[in-house]
């Protein structure tokens, strides 16, 4: 009862922390590449909301939440810019980061199932959407910085996503508390990317050599 | 008669062959950049959906494909990792994909030029909308390995969509058989394709050297 | 009373300046790659159009603005071939492209908040929009050319789309007269960002070299 009642209020705290965390390691990407501060900040929104923005925009989901909550471009700009002050203790910070990165993951791909869910979509598409909002926000933040995403090389993030969602759903189909199996499916996720960062766990690589053109 | 009524039919079977070969291209472009097997299979999604994607979100036209059909993503996504499996293999088939490539060309671009029809838009954006259709896919493609889009480079690729999808409206226009224009819209941008591999054909390129800024 | 008659006119003049501006400048662009034609076309198409797209894809404001009028499809894709052509003498004409550039960048500044008013949308989401429409052309056109946006790297371009947009908001906000506000708005916009470029005027770069991951 009383964690239900509260659950709303732990996810928007949770989501905030998220965003805040994205934004703040796509300013850290940013000052890798010397962009100038106008460039961390718009890479800092982009990266933070854009998992979100492409998933809304696949599925004609409309408005997109920074339209309707405009203070989200105000939190994650601004919080880009604050890095640029704290870059010097930021990288005593490292482990906290990608504490925070991991959460952001998990609620993000449990909130995108949660839009796909209301739109009553099939569970395929609800699992995609939860990954379409973990994961994108990364992948423009790599393309706008001009590398290979990074989602495509290293790590199982792409996957956590992937399962945090397959946890999620199957759960609520089986008919499953929705609260406890959304704490499920955040705290499996998670200690998956919190292992896999410890352990150095990767999916393995196709190495492929000849030119097809 | 027989052929009209074979004709979705057909349709059918050749955007599913097309979009394997282009999830299968795409995974062995991501096998040139050593992305993991996840890297793979979402290249693989992206490369064969992500064409009809751009046009449907660029119309306002929605579900997409593959929220109406979560299967197209099961199907590319199973394809791009089947391609790692047989990837030894598969450049003796080069001349094969090339074909299907092809095939997978000229199909999208009728498919988007009848989403568009259907949509009542102007003849121009028919064209623009089956152009998108088929080439948007390996611009993704290519933007998410980091490298200037081939579109933009070379052969007669987003020429023979045009040639295609110009001749497909214009032939319906004038009030021809919708079976026979269709065929012969394919059969047309399939030659030239083919011509242009086989006969190394390419635009002329614009070369300029200073700098603007 | 004669300017507001002619404002409506003024700004569709304007608008088709900037529109072939920026596809002559991504011309350029695409000849510093040696793009061929084809390239050549569909990146000035990209660049001049892709703000204002990208803007209605995210607002979910249909039909798109070349949808509906595809003769600026013609116009952006022809200026650009243009440009092939005239490519020796335009390097005479740096500062004329400058200037038009400029007048582009606040003229679809204008334009997008315009969009945003009358979707009745917040003053931040008007700004943004604004800003959108005015930087994100050029953002394709770097990312197509696998470069890492200018936008983020140098320049008060990002800035001047936010300071006229703000101008215009802020004077609309407090009942001054539109076309005054408006021509303020552009006038402004205009001089600060032919300051930045005469002074080299530019926003101080966030360098940090460490690796989070």
């Amino acid at each position: 009862m009383t964690l239900s009642a509260d659950l709303p209020f732990l996810m928007h705290s949770l989501y905030l922390i998220a965003i805040v965390a994205e934004a703040m390691t796509a300013a850290l990407a940013a000052g890798r590449r010397s962009m100038d501060w106008v460039g961390v900040c718009l890479l800092g929104c982009v990266t933070a909301l854009g998992g979100g923005s492409a998933r809304d925009v696949l599925l004609g989901h409309h408005p997109l939440s920074w339209v309707e909550h405009p203070s989200y471009l105000l939190i994650t700009g601004g919080a880009a810019l604050a890095t640029i002050v704290m870059a010097r203790f930021v990288h005593h910070l490292r482990k906290l980061f990608l504490l925070l990165d991991a959460i952001g993951l998990v609620v993000f791909t449990v909130i995108g199932c949660n839009v796909a869910l209301a739109l009553d979509l099939p569970i395929m598409i609800v699992i995609a959407s939860g990954m379409v909002t973990g994961c994108v926000g990364g992948v423009l933040r790599d393309v706008l910085c001009a590398d290979i995403p990074l989602l495509f090389r290293s790590e199982l993030y792409a996957t956590v996503s992937v399962v945090a969602g397959g946890i999620y759903v199957v759960g609520l189909a089986i008919g499953l508390d929705h609260d406890v199996v959304m704490l499920a499916a955040m705290g499996i996720g998670l200690m998956l990317r919190l292992l896999a960062l410890r352990f150095d766990w990767s999916m393995p690589k196709f190495v492929y050599d000849r030119d097809l053109h």
